[in-house]
């Protein structure tokens, strides 16, 4: 048999997480506060994170260890394998060696729950008894209800109400973990009032629903708010995907010249790509690091490099990042939770200091590349991964053009077994390849915040 | 870390399927001709199945080695976790220990593929190019379109219609994988067309769409029958699942007193639990062996050990097995594909042996039970594994009310995530318990063939 799938061994799954802040070219900019313009400091964050997040948010320390509690229920499915991708190298008969890792198979079908499981677990250690939080496609709320219901904890999830109506399947699936779903805008927040006072009719944006969700947090004492990307600790989650992929790779001899991760928030591309870039920062190694975003929603190929709020209504501190504007609203693509506004911090200060890079695809090619990878490699991308392969698979093309070997590894970080009526509109010839508008895009910019200005 | 995973390593994957009919305590009852009354040869078989496939459904050898290109495609999710429940153990508050096999991690999503793969793979062989199915729930048609795009082979599902137009996600999935699915009844074939005279409003059945597959593949030359259980080489070729977990046993010092399936057509049922029938028959152990069928279709519990048709126009051989009358038409609940009117043979003969045993269980305690294990062992299963997950809860209870230690052993034979429909109407109080109404039984039996004398 054939050397496919590279299985890591149970007592070799990582023990602690790899924190890239103690490996940055610089220090990120500290998070300010919107009115004062001052940086904000964890007395801040408390009202809505715990304290045991919070230190990992600014923490400088390389290695943080995994708590044994969070450890035996990411063994419930972690390692997940890598696979040597043999099928697709044929079908496309490059020369490329192509490689994925396969975050598909936990109960929640992404890699969200890396960072869900340690989040319920610090707020229930700190004796939390609620947690609120917003989904877009549904990966996020799934993962998060699922990690809320191992530590018995009540969680509320604002549902953007275009995916509450159209992806009923995600809903149901919250509420088999016992979550409560509410489509977002909400009339239970002043942030869904005053947006449906503007307009009733409201499709909700994930902008929108992240506002209900702090708010809710931030007025209810036992309560405390849950996000699923961008910040600092939930890309230290995600890092267990590449410590284990490195592992892996050391296991058959190779290692890769390309990593490619899809990007939305940041959260699956960090986790699979960050321990590789501690190699280019140390210099001992020089992979080529690609983020992926989708054409209609390009905040690290079209944006500026901005402090941004997180939201829409304006209530979180600003972060400086990767940009198209806290008033952007994603027009519909398939693209899941890739149409967020913003870009972690950290994947932004490494895109501007120019050690990783970023390509954005329309939403056509991409469904093209996720069927042909389904029918060589038989799982089904979900439409945020099937960014990423589309990617691989361009880079492969590129290596059979150019004959000459190429070691590719992407993550797939979910599975679209809750997106297969994108797929659906894909055969039907019903997609529309949309971009975002240079009108749209200089309109959203006109409103970025003017720290300690106001808006 | 507790152990919970109990991981094989690849390297221990079987190389060689179980032949039950090597140990029966007597012979199975041969397939007979409807017309002749004459036990059937290989040659009746000839135009709708592969040679190679025919000669396991009459082996009598106990082990068939399975070929490397089969192993080769199964090594991408196999070996699979058997895992320790230990979470419900604690939420049940029960002195059982309880175990399930987790089939759910294939590309499909259920233990179909163990048997699609290696039918596709004979096909492909005999140099076979298109392959025509008939799919209920769904999971069978996924499997075999999954297994003909891995071979190359055009595949052709005909989909019970009400499961059709329920159940787009599933005809996606199947589309996804390059196949062709038909709502059936359709006026393709002679079959679907004298149904459709007589009820233009059909909704369908899976007796109805075997017939049309079957009549598909004895009409076209270049094409073969597939079916996804009940015939003895589809439950050897199950039987992976139970090796696998008897090594997993094995790996902890664990033997289990009970061994629990659910039970449509009988292949996950008896891929789990014919390694372990073996030791019963050889007298090393003497576990409880227990098939779970829905109330709605129960023909394991319900139905007389007789001759009958596999579908519904009569074009099958006849077979010797507990039958509910192949005129049956299922209630429309949440059973997936449990809702067949007959069982396999070998399952049939076991149970009429006394070596197994059978219960039936109406629908709303099962997805009660699937809930609780979704809550705490995290996977949703699917509506037909669900019957499994809710007999292993209530043996975990007697054991708990008894006060003494049980192992029970189940195979969760395929995830939930789409089947969420049902989940949805469970929790809005919307699901019925039906059960198979007497009278209905009465005039479904009454349409019993009598061999060599017509219907």
């Amino acid at each position: 048999m054939e050397h496919t799938c590279i299985h890591l061994p149970a007592s070799e799954m990582p023990r602690q997480w790899y924190n890239i802040q103690a490996d940055l070219p610089r220090p990120l900019d500290p998070p300010i506060h919107p009115a004062t313009g001052q940086p904000i400091g964890p007395e801040d964050l408390a009202p809505i994170f715990p304290m045991g997040l919070i230190e990992q948010e600014v923490s400088q320390q390389r290695w943080v260890d995994i708590p044994d509690e969070i450890l035996t229920v990411l063994a419930r499915w972690r390692p997940t394998p890598l696979v040597r991708a043999r099928r697709l190298e044929a079908a496309l008969d490059t020369p490329a060696r192509i490689y994925y890792k396969n975050e598909s198979f936990s109960p929640a079908g992404s890699h969200k729950p890396n960072t869900a499981v340690a989040q319920a677990y610090y707020n229930k250690r700190e004796g939390v008894r609620r947690i609120c939080t917003e989904t877009g496609a549904g990966q996020w709320g799934s993962a998060l209800a699922m990690a809320c219901a191992i530590f018995g904890l009540d969680c509320r999830v604002y549902m953007v109400r275009v995916s509450y109506e159209q992806k009923p399947y995600r809903r149901v699936l919250m509420n088999c973990y016992g979550a409560e779903v509410l489509p977002s805008p909400t009339r239970l927040t002043q942030a869904g009032r005053s947006v449906l006072e503007r307009d009733p009719e409201c499709p909700g944006s994930l902008g929108i629903a992240i506002s209900e969700a702090v708010e809710d947090a931030a007025t209810h004492d036992d309560t405390k708010y849950s996000l699923g990307s961008v910040l600092n600790h939930v890309l230290m989650h995600q890092t267990v995907i590449g410590l284990e992929a490195k592992k892996q790779f050391e296991m058959v001899g190779d290692y890769p010249d390309v990593l490619i991760g899809c990007h939305g928030g940041g959260s699956n591309f960090a986790g699979f790509t960050f321990p590789f870039v501690a190699d280019k920062i140390a210099g001992t190694h020089n992979p080529e690091v690609i983020a992926v975003e989708p054409a209609a929603s390009p905040s690290l190929t079209r944006g500026p490099y901005a402090y941004d709020f997180g939201d829409t209504a304006g209530m979180t501190p600003l972060l400086k990042m990767f940009t198209l504007g806290h008033g952007f609203v994603p027009p519909p693509v398939h693209a899941g939770g890739l149409r967020y506004h913003g870009a972690a911090p950290l994947v932004s200060l490494l895109k501007a200091e120019g050690l990783i890079d970023a390509v954005a695809y329309p939403q056509t090619p991409v469904f093209e590349s996720a069927v042909l990878f389904a029918r060589t490699e038989l799982w089904i991308p979900a439409p945020e991964s099937a960014h990423a392969v589309h990617c691989a698979i361009e880079k492969a093309r590129q290596a059979k053009a150019e004959g000459r070997e190429m070691v590719i590894a992407f993550n797939l970080s979910g599975h679209g077994l809750l997106d297969l009526a994108g797929y659906d509109q894909h055969f039907a010839g019903k997609l529309e390849d949309l971009e975002m508008p240079e009108e749209e895009l200089k309109r959203a910019l006109a409103e970025l915040p003017k720290p300690g200005g106001g808006q």
